[in-house]
């Protein structure tokens, strides 16, 4: 039995609390109302201090705004997804960039020779995925955190995403979330969670 | 050109994104105050909500706690991580479950079948692993809820942890996290974020 009520434990204040994770919810429709580029680079700019390994941050994001940049993108997207992308005001692609090692001359510094050992290192595409699979959760979180509601996707036809929109270099397409303010209906009913004792065992 | 300071673009309020994201830090060192069972499952009730495909929920959680159990653990880290494994008062092994499909009926009950079509699909162990990989987002963002310090580690010896603490089943070990209020010298300096144009770009 606890002795305090769960929310005492935390100092994360009950509003926050609510706002990123009891309240919020994923979306499935959102009203018209845009988000601005300034709510976009204001997440991303909370959400850039969280960790990643080595500080390899190879979250890239490209963020489909545009009716023609859309168009493209809806029929990628599995049939399930495809009316819900063609109404978000914002629907971001997700991606890891495998060769993120070419920015840790810069992001981190004090290790010698850290790029060119990466650069060699077989399990660097299985790096980057991990790490912005990491930072999608950052991102998500981030999204709420400036009343947002955020409608990830893992629902899309990967490999033609990444020929349409991330080039033929480096990035995979890892997840597609759209972002907006929830419009009607946009809520399915909540499915239960696994409880504390399905998920952690003490040792 | 923003017109708005960021921190206005956010709903939630500063105090809170300086908690989670701006002035919180990866921990190297811990003091021996405990995290207690309930801090965990504070942490753990908060984070649970958040999203995953298919509600899949795939994160377990191995909370080492025993000093007999620490000692099992340190040798199957990287070097350099044995010392922060000795001595914080709390360390999670996270894994991921590759047979979560069989909560589904519970966790996904909507759709008929599901967990037969999850069982006969090759792409769920990658699922299992991208999904509990966005939950270690989120778990690391609900450590410093709680007002704790994470020190997430990717340096250790994944097969041997799997055979030591995760049975000979399902449960692959993503990461080893540290848990506990910063010691002396905890943190190295910050090193750089790339920049909003490095890894957004608007289409």
């Amino acid at each position: 039995m606890t002795t305090m009520a769960p929310e005492n434990l935390l100092p994360l204040d009950e509003t926050a609390q609510d706002l990123l994770f009891r309240e919020a919810r994923t979306a499935n429709s959102f009203t018209a109302e845009p988000v601005t580029d300034e709510q976009l680079r204001a997440i991303y700019d909370l959400v850039k201090w969280a960790p990643t390994a080595m500080n390899a941050q190879p979250l890239r994001v490209v963020a489909v705004r545009s009716p023609e940049a859309r168009e493209r993108l809806v029929p990628l997207m599995a049939e399930g997804n495809r009316a819900k992308v063609a109404a978000a005001p914002l629907t971001l692609i997700v991606a890891a960039d495998e060769d993120f090692h070419e920015h840790l001359p810069t992001t981190f510094p004090h290790r010698e020779g850290v790029r060119e050992a990466m650069a060699a290192n077989p399990g660097r595409p299985a790096m980057a995925r991990f790490n912005a699979s990491i930072q999608l959760g950052y991102l998500i979180v981030g999204i709420r955190a400036a009343g947002l509601a955020a409608g990830p996707m893992a629902g899309f036809d990967a490999a033609a995403v990444e020929r349409e929109f991330l080039g033929d270099g480096a990035l995979r397409a890892i997840a597609v979330v759209n972002v907006g303010k929830p419009g009607p209906d946009a809520f399915f009913a909540r499915n239960p969670r696994l409880g504390y004792e399905q998920v952690v065992t003490t040792v």
